[in-house]
C-alpha cells in the first residue's frame, strides 16, 4: 500500500485519474479507467496494462486477490476513501475498485489473423451501452476483432467499458478505421463482409453463414450509410416474426454473431 | 383539444399523470405512463387502451396524426407546456407526447393460445430496461406472449415500457405468475420448459429447438433459483466461444428466442 488513505478529491493523484472521464484526455494520456472488480480482474490478466489501481479498504477485503496480483505486478495501489472512488467512478453504486490502464486498441492489421473466421465491425454505433454489450456479445461468440469505425463512440467510454464486462481485454479491438477501409482490408483478408441492416434484401434464415464473415452493424437510429452498404458483400437483416418494428441494436448483433458462429460450428 | 394549455406542475390532471411513475399507484389506478411517439403509436392500435394524452405543440406538429387518431378515439388531448411533460417524463429528453393508458396484462390461460410455439418468461429479472428489451426481442422472434413471474420488475415500469419500443402493446403480458406454476401451465399446453442458464449441461447447440418451446430467463446476476431450474425440462446455455464468462441477460435471451424461432421455421 503506497502512504495513507487518499481522501482529498483536489490531491494531484485523484485529479489526474478523474481527468479520464473525458475521451479528449484519455486520448491526450493515452490511459483509460477500467470499474469493478471484473473489469481490474481481467485487465491484470494482461501485462502491462493495468498503471495503478485506486481501492477502498472495503473492496480490499472483499477481493484481496485482486489487490495481491497488481502488487506482484508493481502496479501502485492507492487507498482511497468511498468519497474519492465516488469522484472516480462513473456509476450510480461505486464498486471500490478502479484501475488506470494503458489504452489496449491495436491496429487493423495487428488485430485480424492470418485466416479470420469472425469479425464485427462497429460503424456509427453512438451508445456506449450498446457499443459494450456488442463487444461482449462478439467476445462471446468467438470473434477474433472487434472495430470500432471513425464514427463510433469511444470504446474506452466508461459506460462502454462496463457493459463490455471485460469483454475489451479479452480480443482485439481495433479505433477511428473509416467503415469502407475497414470492410475492404477485411475482405481481403478473406471474410465475407455482410452489413446488418433492416433493410437487408435478405434474411439471415436465407443465407449461408458457415464461412468466415465480417459483420457491420450500424447506428441505432437511422443504421448503416449508403457508402457501407455500398461496400458490403450483402445487406441481411434479422427476420421479424412478429410485430416488432425491428431489434435492439446490441440484440440484433448477438444474432447475427451467433448465427455465424454457430452455423460455422455446427454442421 | 380540451382547453388552454396546461402549465401548472401542481394541477390535478398533471399530478394524477405523475404518481403513475411509481408502482404502487400504477397498481391503484389500474394505470401506466407511456412516452413518445412510437408507444403512443402503438397503444393507439389497442381498441380502448389510450385514456388521456399529453402533447406540447410542438410534438403535435411533428405527430399530427397521433393527435387526430386521439381525438377520433374520443381520448382527451391535453395539450401541456414542455415543463408539464418533462414533469411527467422519466427520460433525460422527453419527446413531447405521453399516453395514460389502462393496464394491458392478461390471465396467463388467456394469453397463451391453443396450440402455442413460442413463450417467454422473465423470472426474478429486476432491470427494467433488460425486461423491455427481451419483450422486444419476444415480439420480434413471433412469440406468442411474454411472462413477468412474481419476482420479476413490473412490466409498466417506465424504462420497461420505453425498452420494449412498442412490444409491451403487441403481444399478451402476463404478471404475478409464481415461476413454478407458470412452468407447469406452459406444460400443460404442450410447450417445452427450458431454462436459460449458464449453469446448463446442454448448449443451444446440442438440444433439438423445432418444437414447440418456453424459455425462462432469470436474474441478470445469479441466474435462476434451483426450485425453477427443477421444473423446467432442461436447463440449457448459450454457448461461449470466447472468453467472456456470460452474455448480457437480454442479449442472451434474443439468441435463445431467435435460435427457437429460427427451427421452428428453417428446414
Amino acid at each position: 500500500m503506497a502512504g495513507s488513505e487518499l481522501t482529498n478529491l483536489k490531491s494531484p493523484r485523484v485529479k489526474a485519474a478523474r481527468r479520464l472521464t473525458k475521451r479528449a484526455f484519455r486520448d491526450q494520456d493515452r490511459k483509460f479507467l477500467a470499474e469493478g472488480p471484473q473489469a481490474v480482474r481481467e485487465a491484470l490478466k494482461l501485462d502491462g496494462v493495468t498503471l495503478e489501481l485506486f481501492t477502498t479498504a472495503e473492496a480490499e477485503l472483499r477481493h484481496p486477490e485482486l489487490v495481491t496480483e497488481a502488487t506482484l505486478q508493481g502496479v501502485p495501489v492507492h487507498r482511497a476513501s468511498g468519497e474519492v472512488l465516488a469522484e472516480l467512478s462513473q456509476t450510480v453504486t461505486p464498486q471500490g475498485l478502479l484501475a488506470v490502464c494503458r489504452l489496449v486498441h491495436v491496429p487493423l492489421e495487428e488485430a485480424v489473423p492470418a485466416t479470420p473466421r469472425l469479425v464485427a465491425v462497429l460503424a456509427h454505433v453512438r451508445d456506449p451501452g450498446n457499443a459494450g454489450t456488442v463487444m461482449r456479445a462478439a467476445d462471446a461468440a468467438g470473434a477474433d476483432a472487434v472495430v470500432f469505425t471513425d464514427a463510433s463512440v469511444d470504446p474506452y467510454n466508461g459506460k462502454c467499458v462496463r457493459a463490455s464486462a471485460g469483454s475489451l481485454f479479452h480480443l482485439p479491438v481495433v479505433i477511428g478505421t473509416p467503415a469502407a477501409v475497414a470492410a475492404r482490408h477485411l475482405r481481403e483478408r478473406g471474410l465475407r463482409v455482410l452489413a446488418a441492416d433492416g433493410a437487408g434484401k435478405h434474411t439471415l434464415d436465407d443465407v449461408d453463414l458457415s464461412g468466415p464473415t465480417a459483420w457491420i452493424f450500424g447506428n441505432e437510429a437511422w443504421g448503416l450509410p449508403e457508402e457501407v452498404l455500398a461496400e458490403a458483400d450483402d445487406v441481411v437483416r434479422v427476420p421479424i416474426y412478429g410485430q416488432a418494428e425491428s431489434l435492439n441494436l446490441a440484440t440484433a448483433a448477438a444474432v447475427c454473431l451467433y448465427s455465424s458462429a454457430r452455423s460455422q460450428r455446427v454442421p
